[in-house]
C-alpha cells in the first residue's frame, strides 16, 4: 500500500507514503531545491532539518543537467539518499507561457533521472485566465493524464495525477473526477500560488474542497506551492498530505523573515525572536550586517526552521484533535485567513465524517467559526433524529449551569430532585434539555456524549444567543412537544423571537421563567410551572 | 532617572529598567531562582538564555544562607552579574500562614545581601479570602510601606511598592492610591498567581487596570509570578513592565512542556514541535526517557527558551505597534484569555491614550473584539466632535468599497464627480461619508487620517452590522442633518432600525438606495436623490 493512514481530525490525516526509497511521513513539506541555486544543500535538508522527502524539478534538469543526472541518478545528482519527488515544468508554463517539452518526454525524463515520485505535465491557469481558457488546460491534463497511462514504463515510481480548473470550481470537479478514474498513486491540485500570494485564501478553500471531494480519499494529495507557513494548517486541514515550498528561500531572498503567524523585514527586527540554530548563533542586527549571499543562505535555514516546526506542530494538533484550535490560532494571522476559516466552516458537514467522535481534550471556543466546527455539526444532526417517547409532551429548556455534565450541578440536580418526586408517568413527559453557548440545546441523555461536558465556552453574545435560538427553534420544528418551559436570564429574552413564532405555528403552549436572583424563588416558580404542567397533585 | 520609556503600545511600554548592577530592557521576565535548587545556574540564565536581570527570594536566603550571603554579597552567593531583584517572603506568608520576619528586619535583610530591587513585606491574599480579611492585608500593606520608608538607609537600591487588594477593586484602587504617594521606584501587583492557576484572566484584567490606573504612570510595574507565556502579553498590554515566574522550573517538575499557546504533556507530545537547543538535541521520545533529574533540567531550559522567546516577540510587536493582533492571537490559546481580552476592551479609552496615533502597519480585522481596540475607540470620538459646517444638511454614506481610501476607488470618484458637477452652493449641502465593518462611518475628510485607510476587513457579519448601525445612529445624533441618503447591500436592512428610528425622531428625510447588481443604474437612481436633496437643476 502507497499510503497508510493513522490518524485524522477535520480531513487532516497522519499517514506514511511508501516510495522505492523509502518510506516519508505526512502531512509533509516538500522544500523546493533548485537544481541549479541550491541555497541549502539537499544532504543539509536530510540531516540538519531532517526533511524526509524533498522536491526539485525535472524539466529545469533536463534543459541543464540531463546526461549527468541519467548517468548518476537523481539521488547521487542531488546527494539525497530518499524520497524525491519531481515536478514537470507545468509551473514554468505557467510563468513563461510554454515548454519545449512534450507531455511524452517528461514522463519518460522522470524515469530515465529515477525519480521517486513523477508529476505529469498538467496546464496550470492564472487567476485571470478566462473560462474557456481554464477549460482547454483542463481537457490537456486530462488529455495528458490519460496519455502518460501508456507511456509509463516502470511500477516503481508512484504516480500524481494533478488537478487543474483554477476558480472555476465546475472545472475542478470535473478534472477531479475524470484524473480519479485513473491509475495514480497520488493526486495533486495546481493553480493555487497565485492565489495564495494574492490572500485570496477564501478561493483556495473552495478549490480544495471541491477537488478533495471528488478524488479518491485514500490517495494523498499534494498542494503545489504553498507558500507561508500560516496557511499549512488550513491546507492540511482540507485534507493535504503533502506540499511543496520554495518560500523559505524566495523570502530570503528579499530579507523577509517568517515567523509562524507572518513576516517581518529583516530590517525592521529588533529582537531575537526565534531560537533556532541560525538565531541563536546571529542577532537580526548581525544578520543583516552578513554579506548579500551568507545572509540569503542564513535567512533561507531560519525560514525553514520555521516552515518544518509549523508542520510538526500540525501533526502534533492532529494527534491531540485539536487541529480546528490550531486553524483558530492561524485564523488571526490575516483577516483573509479568517475569512477561509469561515468558508472552511460551510464544508463542516463534509469535515465532520472525518472527524473522529472523540478526542483527549475539551474543545475551546474561539469567537463564532467555533459554532461551525464539526463537533457542532454532529450534534445538530444528531438532535434532529433525537427520539422523543409518545408520553413526553413538556420540553423544559434550563440555563446552561457552570459545571459539567449538566445534571451533575447543584442547580440542575434540584431540578431533577423535583421531577422525580412526581409520579413516575407525570415524569415521562418532561424532556430536559440544557442551553449551550456553543451546541445549542443539549437533551439530558446526550450530556455526557463527547464533547457536551468537555467544552469550555464563555458568556453568551450577540451571535451565540442568536445560535442557541436557531437551534432550539429547529429542534420544536422536527419534534412534536405540548409544552416548553423555558428558563431565561435577562439579556437572552431578546433573541428569542423565532422561539415565539415556531410556538405559535405549532400550537405550543411556552412558559418563559426569568431567572431571579433568589435561586429560592426561581426553583419555586420552576416547580409551580413545572407541576401544572403534567397536571401533577401536590 | 530610573525608568525610561522608549516605545509604547496600548498601555505597554518598551523600555529600560537602571539599577546599580546596570540596566536592563522591559518588558523582561525574571526567573524565579530557587536559591536551594538552582535548577538553571544563575550564570547560564546570563550565558545561555541572555536573561538580563533574575529574582530571587530573600526570605528564604535569611532562612538558610544569611551569613553567606551578607558576606560574598548576594551577586557573587548566586553567580549572577546583573540586576537581582529579591522578593520579601510575602509569597510564604500566603502559603504558610505566617513567615518569622519582621517588615523592618526584611528591609535590612535585603540591604545587607545587597539587592538591586528589593521588596517591602507585602500581605497577599488568596482568592477565597473576605473582604475585611483583604482590607486587613491591605491596611499592613499601607502601613508596611509607610514604615519601611524611615527603615530604608540605601538610596542605590530600588524601592518596590506593592499593591495589594485581590479581587475586591476598591481595594486595590485604595491601595495603589496610598503606596503610589509614597516614595518608591517601582510598583508591584500581588495576589494574581491563584487568578492565574484558575484563568481567572477576566478578573485578572480588572485588577491590573485598576491598580495601573491610580499608580503613578511613569514608574515601572512588576506583576508577581506571571505564569503561563500564553498571558504575557496579556499582562503586558495592561502596562506590566516586569514579571517573574518560576512556571518554567515548575511545569518541568510534572512533565510539562511549554509551548506558545500552551501546555503538552510530555508523555503525549510526540514530534519535535520546537527548534531550541534543547529540542534540537533531544526528541520527544529521548528526553521522556532521560532519568528524572535530567529530564526536570532539560524541560526547565525549554520552557525558559519559549517563555523568553514570547517575551521578545511582545517587544517586537510593541515596535510593530502590534500588540492587539498579538492579543488577538493569544486569545484563542484558551478561552477565558479570549474573556479577558473582550474585558479589556471595555477599557478602551483608557489604552487609547498610550496607543500611538500612527503605525508602521495596517490593522487586522481578527473578531468581534477588533471593535474594541483602541484606534477604533479614537475613531468615534472624533466622530463625536466632528464639524459640521452650518450649510451641510444632507450625509450621504456610501457602501465600503474595496480600494482604500474610499475616494479614490472607482465607485466613489464616480460619485463624487457627479456631486462635483452640482453648484457650488448645492455642493456644500452634502457630505460624504462611508460605512465601514471596523470604525462604522468615515466621513470623507478623515479618510487619510490612520489606519482608516490601513486596515483590512472582512464582509459585514451579524455583529459588525449592528456596530455600524450603532455608530451612523450616534453620529445622527450629535449632528444635525435634514436629510440621509445610505447606500445599502441588501442583508444590511435587517439591522437599520435604530437608523430609522433616530431619523424618526430628529424628523430626518431618509433615503434608501439600494445597490443592485447593474452599477449604471446604481449611479442614476442616486444622481437622482442628490439632485432631489440639494433641489439643484439638471
Amino acid at each position: 500500500m502507497v499510503f497508510e493512514i493513522k490518524y485524522r481530525d477535520l480531513m487532516a490525516r497522519i499517514g506514511q507514503i511508501k516510495t522505492k526509497s523509502g518510506s516519508f511521513q505526512t502531512p509533509a513539506l516538500l522544500p523546493v531545491i533548485d537544481p541549479k541555486n541550491q541555497i541549502i544543500p539537499p544532504n543539509i535538508m536530510k540531516k540538519e532539518f531532517k526533511c524526509e522527502a524533498i522536491i526539485t524539478n525535472a524539466f529545469i534538469i533536463k534543459k541543464n543537467f540531463y546526461e549527468q543526472a541519467k548517468k548518476e541518478g537523481l539521488h547521487d545528482f542531488l546527494n539525497f539518499q530518499g524520497p524525491i519527488m519531481t515536478d514537470s515544468g507545468a509551473y514554468q508554463l505557467l510563468v513563461y507561457g510554454e515548454v519545449d517539452v512534450s507531455s511524452e518526454e517528461i514522463v519518460r525524463v522522470q524515469e530515465e533521472i529515477n525519480t521517486d515520485i513523477a508529476i505529469i505535465l498538467d496546464i496550470p491557469s492564472s487567476v485571470d485566465a478566462t473560462y474557456s481558457e481554464v477549460e482547454n488546460g483542463v481537457k490537456q491534463t486530462i488529455k495528458n493524464a490519460k496519455d502518460s497511462q501508456t507511456q509509463r514504463t516502470r511500477d516503481d515510481i508512484l504516480w500524481v495525477g494533478p488537478v487543474q480548473g483554477g476558480i472555476y470550481l465546475d472545472l475542478v470537479e470535473q478534472c477531479a473526477k475524470e484524473i480519479g478514474k485513473l491509475d495514480f498513486d497520488l493526486h495533486a491540485i495546481g493553480s493555487v500560488t497565485q492565489l495564495m500570494e494574492k490572500y485570496q485564501f477564501e478561493k483556495l478553500v473552495d478549490l480544495v474542497m471541491v477537488a478533495k471531494q471528488n478524488l479518491p480519499l485514500q490517495r494523498p494529495v499534494h498542494l503545489f506551492g504553498a507558500g507561508h507557513p500560516m496557511m499549512f494548517s488550513l491546507a492540511v486541514a482540507m485534507g493535504i498530505d503533502t506540499f511543496d515550498s520554495a518560500a523559505y528561500s524566495l523570502y530570503a531572498r528579499n530579507n523577509r523573515y517568517l515567523t509562524p503567524t507572518g513576516t517581518v523585514r529583516l530590517e525592521e527586527l529588533k529582537y531575537d525572536i526565534c531560537v533556532c540554530p541560525v538565531c541563536r548563533e546571529n542577532s537580526p542586527q548581525e544578520l543583516l550586517e552578513k554579506p548579500q549571499k551568507e545572509r540569503e543562505a542564513l535567512l533561507a535555514r531560519h525560514n525553514l526552521y520555521v516552515s518544518l516546526m509549523e508542520v510538526k506542530t500540525i501533526r502534533q494538533s492532529i494527534l491531540e484533535g485539536t487541529l480546528w484550535e490550531l486553524l483558530e490560532i492561524r485564523a488571526r494571522s490575516h483577516p483573509y485567513l479568517l475569512e477561509a476559516l469561515r468558508r472552511l466552516g460551510d464544508y463542516s458537514d463534509v469535515l465532520e465524517i472525518f472527524t473522529p467522535t472523540t478526542k483527549p481534550h475539551a474543545i475551546f471556543y474561539c469567537g463564532p467559526e467555533t459554532l461551525k466546527r464539526p463537533e457542532v455539526t454532529r450534534h445538530l444532526k444528531k438532535l434532529e433524529t433525537f427520539p422523543q417517547p409518545e408520553e413526553t409532551d413538556t420540553l423544559l429548556i434550563l440555563l446552561e449551569p457552570k459545571t459539567k455534565p449538566f445534571h451533575k450541578s447543584k442547580e440542575h440536580s434540584e431540578i431533577i430532585k423535583i421531577i422525580k418526586s412526581f409520579q413516575e408517568d407525570q415524569q415521562k413527559k418532561i424532556q430536559i434539555a440544557t442551553k449551550s453557548t456553543i451546541f445549542g440545546l443539549i437533551p439530558l441523555e446526550l450530556e455526557e456524549v463527547y464533547p457536551l461536558s468537555q467544552h469550555i465556552d464563555l458568556k453568551p453574545d450577540l451571535i451565540t444567543l442568536q445560535h442557541t435560538t436557531k437551534v432550539i427553534t429547529r429542534y420544536l420544528q422536527t419534534h412534536n412537544y405540548r409544552k416548553v418551559i423555558i428558563q431565561v436570564a435577562p439579556p437572552e429574552e431578546d433573541s428569542f423571537e423565532p422561539i415565539r413564532k415556531v410556538c405559535g405555528e405549532k400550537n405550543i403552549d411556552l412558559h418563559i421563567v426569568r431567572v431571579e436572583e433568589d435561586s429560592k424563588r426561581n426553583m419555586e416558580a420552576l416547580q409551580k410551572i413545572l407541576r401544572e404542567a403534567t397536571q401533577c397533585e401536590e
